[in-house]
């Protein structure tokens, strides 16, 4: 079923970080060196595993692949946690018998604790054994914390008439927002890229889908996308039409994922899909679609199938934006409920009903301003997302 | 046990433009003319009754009191909204025996719907006989929407040895965030003012107030916070001790009021009290407060009794403010538990149980950059919070 990328590996273990009873370590390991791309939080605090992320990619982009824990965030856990994680980096390297400089470290849970290193030097020698027994499914459930659901997407596209394959997996439920990279994603593809065209590739990529996403408007200290390609396929993309057309399979696979992220979002039952057309500026589009999907009030009004059209107009209106509120126009799907300045007469919550009651859900908000566009998908905020934050690490 | 100002009467009724069975209606009519001072919501989206309360302002300072409903907001209705209003106006005035420039209107509740003008018409001439009749504690509650009690606060000060009283009320739940005046506020006073001052004082004393707290972030289109100061009490604020004091209660009574807009928060059981210091600008003290006492994450953490630091960190981290992570140290009350960049070993947990467990909760962030500094109240996230507004409407 699963369309894996020549050349890589996947092993899923219980290292029993904080977990028990599940895997909670997974290593995606490339046969051969790969060009390695990544983009990490903005978080003035940097987790430890970003910290050396950013060190070894620095030094070279050219990488084996990369070693993810749940549980424990190594965050906020100073020079000790920094050492901490390139001590697991040697420890893998050295039974993997690769260099510690060719793994990319990855952490995500709680913030804070340090890691009991007893339990990295217990599992290190495993890892060679566990690679290829387990599959991408498998290593995507190993990182998951509070997620329902492990998050795959994959395609294939031809590529100078050979197949290139590439395969997706990500993370995040809680502390979710646009303007990062905002949860733990790993892509691996089999073609041969160009480092720096692939970076770029990448952040552009990321722009358009885990950055339009958001949950709860926190984003981590440990957030990290980051993508393999190994050459596997012997194809390389290197003409405008190949790179545009491994690019529009980099978007489709991110786009996949950071959609699954916000339907999986902690307590989550609907995502909100709003998009801001004719804003004097790219800028004040991204300011509205923010206001609107992070706004408490219309996230519980989404909950309660309510199209309480009122909370959106008074989010937009508070955003920072600068528009003209005469000429604001709001719909749902395709449904006009709000017209330069006043409200649609009419039943309106009958034609809506049927809109409201869907899992996805159309806000639309059109200004007469420029040509300024944003989007954003948004969850609900429920009780369930109440219960599982308020005794989250206890 | 009520200290009323002297000159002023308040009223309050039912006029079932939503509610039934309950007043929602209320008057503040000064016996001679007052001076008003009024700060009103920074929404793009304005509702009808700002509109029309910053026309008669703009006229003259000197007004008589104010007419306040609630259950409909008046906000997004158009032409027609602002014409519903000014007809409110004359109605009131006619029965009232003054002008229709002496009354500023003030509205909150559903956003969208306009009034039934009827029902204006049928309760404009019971307002006169009504006037008196209702203290303001009264007035107090018919202009409560979500709130759980009414809120007034007031006191007394001597002014070149005659007694000058103040008495404030205000209604807010929900829709409640900083930067703006964020609710509906309503003093009087009885010394006599200059219009210049009394406008600078109260906008000084808002600053530190109403502008200082947050539920969910979100500022309605009707926030407006009004003071009357008719000089019934013959006592002048014009030296600068006497101004002093005057202000001084001024900011006491607003304090006092915009601490129970977030002690009754919808669905709040805490109020968290963040202070940041030691940062780069007041500016960027800001960003962080509004970081921390927004986050859905924190909230729900402080509802829990959780003293998850890391949330709070994480919150600081991705506020925009300007800061050096390794200087930041943040404190329950006076227990340290983040510093310099990392944790302080030991339980702090059971160390915290009883500082997590008051209703009042210190938060205290000291950062390594400089002089700024800011302060903000935080209500918590909960459940009820969901169950209220996720049917608020219907």
């Amino acid at each position: 079923m699963l369309q894996t990328p020549k050349g890589f590996k996947f092993a899923a273990l219980e290292a029993g970080f904080k977990y028990n009873g599940r895997n909670d370590l997974a290593l995606i390991l490339s046969d051969t060196p790969a060009v390695a791309a990544a983009v990490f939080t903005k978080n003035k605090f940097q987790a430890a595993p970003v910290t050396v992320g950013k060190e070894i990619l620095a030094e070279s982009q050219i990488v084996r692949g990369a070693i993810i824990n749940a549980g424990l965030a190594n965050a906020c856990t100073g020079v000790e946690g920094i050492e901490d994680c390139r001590e697991s980096l040697i420890l893998a390297a050295k039974y993997l018998g690769i260099s510690d400089k060719d793994l990319l470290p990855s952490s995500t849970g709680v913030i804070g604790p340090r890691f009991n290193m007893d339990k990295w030097r217990e599992v290190a020698p495993k890892l060679k054994g566990a690679l290829g027994n387990s599959d991408a499914v498998e290593a995507a459930k190993a990182i998951m914390t509070t997620d329902k659901f492990p998050k795959l997407a994959w395609g294939e596209i031809g590529c100078d008439g050979k197949p290139v394959r590439m395969l997706g997996m990500c993370k995040g439920a809680g502390m979710i927002s646009p303007n990062m990279a905002t949860m733990l994603g790993f892509i691996t593809c089999d073609a041969e890229v160009d480092p720096e065209w692939w970076q770029d590739a990448l952040r552009r990529c990321i722009d358009k889908s885990f950055n339009c996403v958001t949950v709860d408007g926190d984003t981590s200290t440990n957030d990290t996308v980051m993508a393999f390609a190994n050459g596997a396929s012997k194809a390389k993309a290197e003409s405008d039409e190949n790179k545009a057309n491994l690019e529009a399979l980099l978007l489709d696979i991110c786009q996949q994922l950071s959609y699954m992220i916000v339907q999986d979002a902690e307590g989550g039952t609907k995502v909100m899909h709003i998009n801001v057309t004719g804003a004097a500026s790219d800028e004040d589009a991204e300011l509205m679609v923010r206001a609107v999907g992070n706004s408490p009030l219309v996230k519980t009004a989404l909950f309660g199938e309510d199209p309480n059209w009122g909370r959106i107009v008074a989010a937009a209106g508070r955003s920072g934006a600068e528009f003209d509120p005469e000429k604001l126009t709001l719909s749902f799907g395709k449904i006009v409920v709000f017209e330069k300045g006043k409200p649609i007469e009419g039943d309106m919550d009958a034609l809506l009903e049927p809109i409201m009651r869907k899992q996805d859900v159309q806000v639309n908000i059109t200004l007469g301003d420029g040509k300024g566009s944003a989007m954003l998908q948004a969850s609900d905020l429920t009780r369930e997302y109440i219960n599982i934050n308020a005794d989250y690490r206890s």
